[in-house]
């Protein structure tokens, strides 16, 4: 055929919008077996049950047969609905029942869901400063208006909390534990404050929980809105707890309204979620204890957090400072005023070592002096040779 | 919390803009086990190899270990984008690579990353009519203007498909083999004009194929711009060849621009589609020959067609016409004019016959004639008993 014009003619302004994952491209980079990565947002494979698996998916088979392959129900199969809803109660209290349940392809597409059900072009969307970066993806998507909020250590800024407010937004989206990028937990107070802040307001609180089960410090508490707000919603995934490979994810909500909706969305994205891995995962959860499962991994993960710690505040210069998760899987590096994060790059790369620099955190461009640093996926040697390497390229550069 | 206001206030255009399936209800009313239901739209489970792919399963994690548990990339495992790529190379003499295939979330995920990528409200969209109602659902969600353009026994009326393209429009959606809803095949002339008419055209060609190798009669024939037209797109799905409960479902382009853009979009959906099942698939395909299980699913197919064919010839009213499937999984019953199927449906349920009737295939609401039926999960007894039940009903209506 002849030439028919150029796709950049087709695409959609949505599409423009969204930027590409700048973290898929930073992983090609260090993904050299030689480079000790701290970029990646790799669970540890321990965390992979892989033989309880294996038997569960003999199980699955003898019980289910052709049902564990045919089409299914968009919501999910309901014993892994109810599973989760009564995982929550025991946890916080609460009532939940398994039609407050919508099981997803990974709590990634919760987000892709909410921002096609809730947000049209230029709908405000209140997030932290900085937040997930797959968050801005699929809410940019939506060509949004985002209001960014200051994360501090006790949550968020509550005046620039109330001016986001106060400006027009449809949707909150925090996480509140041992967030990603930061390793932030919101302190209790914290958590009150921004929940007054919410009260009453006509807004949707989504709070995205993917590693409330990995903490290794600390008390657990209570959710800020995502729970008790008309129009809350908690997000969470078998990602970290489990396996990520199977895409497993779901969100929790009272307000019916929103999720008939939310199931729509989904039923036109994807029908439904990967049936046969339902079962699977509900018949592991059914024949095996997961807080002993749970303690394996927080013990790791603990274990490769101190030793990061520890390795920063022995070779990090003067004024570069640093986040202490009580959980999760990654810590924030801030560096003075001025310098960018994104420069020392290829000179980290240079002596073996990768970080994910701050930017594509953050809605605004711009050369920021922040950066991730991924505990996960090192031992504790490992951990500390590649921060006295990264910490040489910091000192050179302040 | 006080309360916060509705969260109608809150919903997006896009989501209001979205029918829920109507299918899903329906199959709620036909799941009555005395219910004959022509309704559905499933394959056989004789079509899942299912001793076949818990073996697999055990190989999988024997080879891959945590690989197969953790996360992975976005376009899918090189390995079975090959081997997609191969059998269209080996079926249709063409060059692709596995660098022009994104493996998705099913086919159903194809719909929703297109629309994303190439429609913005009120962009122009060209389907066929009756078209899949989960296409409708997924462009509608992107606020999309739609021209129906009418299907005929040859393929599209192609002084609708001019008109339509001079309207303006970024994608067209086509069904060429065993269309859902109507079973209906283009014919090679029917084809060779929809090529002409879009050859030179800058518009997205999408042609959806999930049935194309469950052709029980005549000759498989070349796509109609899918491969040829610059901005060509071929949909592909393991659902009704090994299980659509994996959600393994794929598309083919040439155009790496607009492939570069679904990649983004599917990141931002989900990141990427369950790699365990990724992998089960493909030692599946490696370790058995896909064509002679196809065999099998065509030969019960066929006579599964030819007995619902019989039986509506045998049954069926004067005034009542029907297509005569070449393949797939359906066909399609028109009424006289005036006859509404969906006033129909309540009184078939009560002779515990089901069929959906023809209204969500189409753009427009409206009361349509028409009708489509399911053959591929009853027996040829039960086909025939249905069907004279159903004939039962046309004939008191009409």
């Amino acid at each position: 055929m002849q030439n028919a014009g150029t796709i950049d003619e087709l695409l959609s302004d949505g599409i423009k919008a969204t930027p590409p994952s700048f973290v898929r491209s930073i992983l090609k980079a260090a993904s050299d077996p030689d480079v000790t990565s701290f970029a990646g947002g790799l669970p540890n494979p321990i965390s992979f049950p892989q033989e309880n698996l294996t038997e569960s998916m003999q199980r699955v088979v003898a019980a289910h047969g052709a049902d564990a392959f045919q089409y299914s129900a968009t919501a999910g199969i309901f014993e892994l609905r109810q599973w989760i809803a009564d995982r929550y109660n025991a946890r916080f209290g609460h009532d939940y029942t398994a039609d407050d349940v919508l099981v997803t392809t990974g709590s990634q597409q919760v987000l892709d869901l909410l921002g096609k059900v809730l947000l049209d072009k230029g709908d405000g969307v209140i997030v932290e400063r900085p937040t997930y970066l797959a968050a801005i993806q699929a809410f940019a998507m939506q060509q949004a208006t985002f209001h960014e909020v200051r994360l501090t250590d006790e949550g968020l800024d509550v005046d620039e909390l109330e001016a986001a407010l106060d400006a027009g937004a449809k949707m909150i989206y925090l996480i509140p534990n041992f967030q990603n990028p930061t390793g932030l937990t919101y302190s209790a107070e914290g958590r009150r404050r921004a929940r007054e802040a919410l009260s009453g307001r006509n807004i949707v609180v989504v709070e995205d929980d993917p590693y409330g089960e990995l903490r290794f410090e600390g008390e657990t508490l209570p959710y800020i809105g995502g729970v008790s707000h008309p129009h809350g919603v908690v997000m969470g995934s078998f990602s970290k707890t489990v396996t990520p490979g199977f895409r497993m994810g779901y969100l929790l909500t009272k307000d019916h309204g929103l999720l008939r909706n939310l199931a729509i969305a989904k039923e036109a994205a994807d029908l439904h979620t990967n049936v046969f891995s339902q079962y699977v995962i509900l018949d592991y959860l059914q024949h095996h204890d997961l807080d002993e499962h749970l303690v394996k991994i927080r013990d790791l993960y603990r274990s490769q957090a101190q030793a990061m710690v520890a390795a920063m505040e022995e070779f990090f210069p003067e004024g570069v400072t640093f986040t202490q998760p009580e959980g999760g899987m990654f810590l924030w590096v801030t560096l003075p005023e001025g310098v960018a994060s994104i420069d020392l790059f290829p000179k980290a790369l240079e002596r073996n070592v990768a970080f994910v620099p701050g930017d594509p955190f953050y809605v605004q461009p711009g050369n920021y002096n922040t950066l991730r640093l991924n505990f996960t996926n090192a031992d504790e040697h490992t951990i500390r040779d590649g921060i006295r390497r990264l910490s040489e390229v910091l000192a050179e550069a302040i």
